[in-house]
């Protein structure tokens, strides 16, 4: 079975310059000029493979190869596969498009084989995964489950102050609608969600291919820290109430607290009020992120911030521990040649859709470095195309029409 | 004489409207729209009073009233007086345009007055004195005077990357003339600069009024401390290099060292890369803003922080102790019925144009609370119009007709 490197290298060819930034790597952030060029090459790909996009109330993009309302109907409802495009600030190229691309690759590549379906397959394109720009992480999917409250999620606002309401407006689409989707829900029978992996466990185990287990229990916490106002050359360091100072020491508490209790933690986003050479802050803001295997850890960590910075968080994102679905998770590491089965403290769309009681697993692409969320992201083509493979096995499997000879072989 | 309260009040309702920022307080930074605005207002305000501005090579703004330079050649310059119209993000209103509206409400009273002048009189609108854009305190009077040179101020960039060059241009002048103004500066007889305080020395002294007698030395350094990109999620605790991490070290490590060597020390501005909530920081920028009575005791906190950094900081300005004209401040201090004389480390305009050579003082009007650089910076009418009468009596000492006619009063 080809795992169709033309199809492949063509489509990262495409995305290749969009939103890529000035400080290198890539700023695709939802509901931009940005996103929706994303969003228009997908429905542009999906269009010349005969495929229509709907989108869903929570602004995800969903292609169908075959009726899925039809499965819904017969009871045995499609197998979805995709991933996100949008990204970090100064994101990789992977972390999302691979999973996408590597779809689309993976249906042209059952198509060029013949495989005859015996279930429809979805490609999803899910809305605003990282939350680089409203906070909220996996946002579309969180919407869509009904994790998300629609009502906050309108009145989320990124720095400039827009909400994702007049964001959302602003590309095109009713605020008024955004909510939980049952009926594009219904429609998933399995999801597999191939990613580019985010630590080096493949490395160490010497495969391209890993198949994903669980995410670990994971949270984004903000803390609105108070300060006062004042002139740095002339208020004594008794009088100061210094907002960059309580930063600080909430900083170097959550290291801490994450070492103590076998954690991650970490403090990458920060926002200082007024970030002035000469003024004092009189406030600023920092965003906690927390992960462990342990979920009892991640509370732990975020009491001792808490208290140490005495200031209540706001919790901007939370997700317990998920576990993929045990059977699907090890009939893809079976038929991937007893692929490594791996843990992630990295969160993703998978996760949200497992939480929701759908059958999902993750395939995983080796990460030479392991550095994800950089410009300096990589994946070797090989792999990806190993990936692509896996991808085009484990869709076989599912949806194809002779899954009994596939075992004979 | 008549502290004009008319003409005052009405320049300051005119100003008010001018930069008010969305988050409270003013942004009026250098070269931008608003301060194109300002100093617009600046032209008009002059041209009311039948006086003409004229910029010099760097960028500051002359209204003269009589002939300075031929004041200059009968070897009796002109006495000037004014302060600056942008501030620090979040700003208040009277840091800088106290200055400026008192000069020229101090103007009108000599007028209303029948003041005959035995020396021109100017009055100075000062460029970029906050440094809140591109980094640099007093750039306008640092050219001027040769303190700065204008290679390095064109090339210095803004948070969106704009040089000060491009900004120059973009506000219609030719930053290819940027620089030292030799001319200009020859017209300078002296120079007192009205300003708020930004302490609370004049509210001790229960006077409404006072007499600037010093600058402390101070200084600006840039911190640039590395870090590399990777996932919040993944990356173990020993394996990051986290550049907020070294961040919160160097916050800490400066007020430590600020109490231990008697200096204030404040880390007021950061910028972290990329800024996002779920990846580690790749690079994070620290401004260090350091102040004392005492230049040894600025080095050592410099000293400690950069030792404690472990990378060199750029320096972004430096001003060594200044102490105006005691003649000139003692002459003031006593014609306004022994005002207090008071040291500051707030920088001025007035100390560059004092270590420039020119004979310099400056009037402090009370600050109730102290706050400054703060949209809560206040200042009450009453005080800011004791402000424009001391303003009105220094300067009718220094270029009224009858000056022995006033020491029989």
């Amino acid at each position: 079975m080809s795992g169709s490197p033309a199809s492949f290298d063509a489509m990262w060819a495409e995305l290749a310059p969009l939103g890529r930034s000035r400080r290198g790597g890539y700023d695709r952030f939802a509901w931009t000029r940005t996103d929706s060029d994303l969003r228009e090459w997908f429905v542009a790909a999906a269009g010349s493979r005969g495929l229509d996009v709907d989108q869903d109330r929570a602004g995800n993009l969903w292609a169908w190869w075959g009726d899925p309302d039809a499965a819904v109907r017969t009871g045995d409802p499609g197998v979805v596969v995709g991933s996100h495009l949008d990204s970090v600030p100064s994101g990789g190229p992977f972390d999302g498009p691979l999973g996408v691309v590597s779809a689309l690759a993976a249906l042209d590549a059952l198509r060029a084989a013949g495989v005859a379906l015996t279930r429809p397959v979805g490609v999803l394109v899910s809305a605003d995964e990282e939350g680089a720009r409203f906070g909220v992480a996996c946002a579309g999917t969180r919407l869509l489950t009904g994790a998300l409250d629609p009502d906050r999620a309108r009145a989320l606002r990124d720095d400039e102050g827009t909400t994702l309401a007049e964001a959302y407006e602003a590309a095109g689409h009713d605020p008024g609608s955004l909510g939980a989707d049952p009926r594009a829900l219904s429609r998933v029978g399995a999801f597999v969600e191939l990613h580019v992996e985010q630590g080096r466990g493949l490395v160490h185990h010497d495969r391209p291919v890993g198949v994903g287990a669980s995410i670990w229990p994971h949270g984004r916490w903000r803390f609105d820290l108070p300060g006062r106002a004042d002139h740095a050359g002339t208020t004594p360091l008794p009088d100061r109430d210094d907002a960059v100072l309580r930063l600080a020491h909430l900083v170097l508490t959550a290291r801490a607290a994450a070492e103590r209790h076998g954690a991650l933690a970490t403090v990458g986003r920060l926002d200082v009020t007024p970030n002035g050479t000469n003024a004092i802050a009189s406030a600023a803001r920092a965003w906690l992120d927390v992960r462990s295997e342990d979920a009892a850890a991640v509370e732990a960590v975020v009491a001792d911030v808490t208290r140490a910075a005495g200031v209540e968080p706001e919790p901007e994102s939370l997700t317990a521990a998920t576990r993929f679905d045990p059977a699907l998770t090890a009939r893809a590491a079976a038929l991937l040649g007893d692929a490594p089965v791996l843990g992630t403290g990295a969160g993703h769309d998978a996760g949200v859709l497992a939480a929701a009681g759908v059958p999902t697993t993750m395939l995983l692409v080796r990460n030479p470095t392991g550095v994800s969320h950089s410009p300096h992201e990589h994946a070797e083509r090989d792999d990806c195309l190993a990936g692509v493979a896996a991808l085009t096995a484990v869709l076989t499997d599912l949806v194809g029409a002779a899954p009994v000879a596939a075992e004979h072989r």
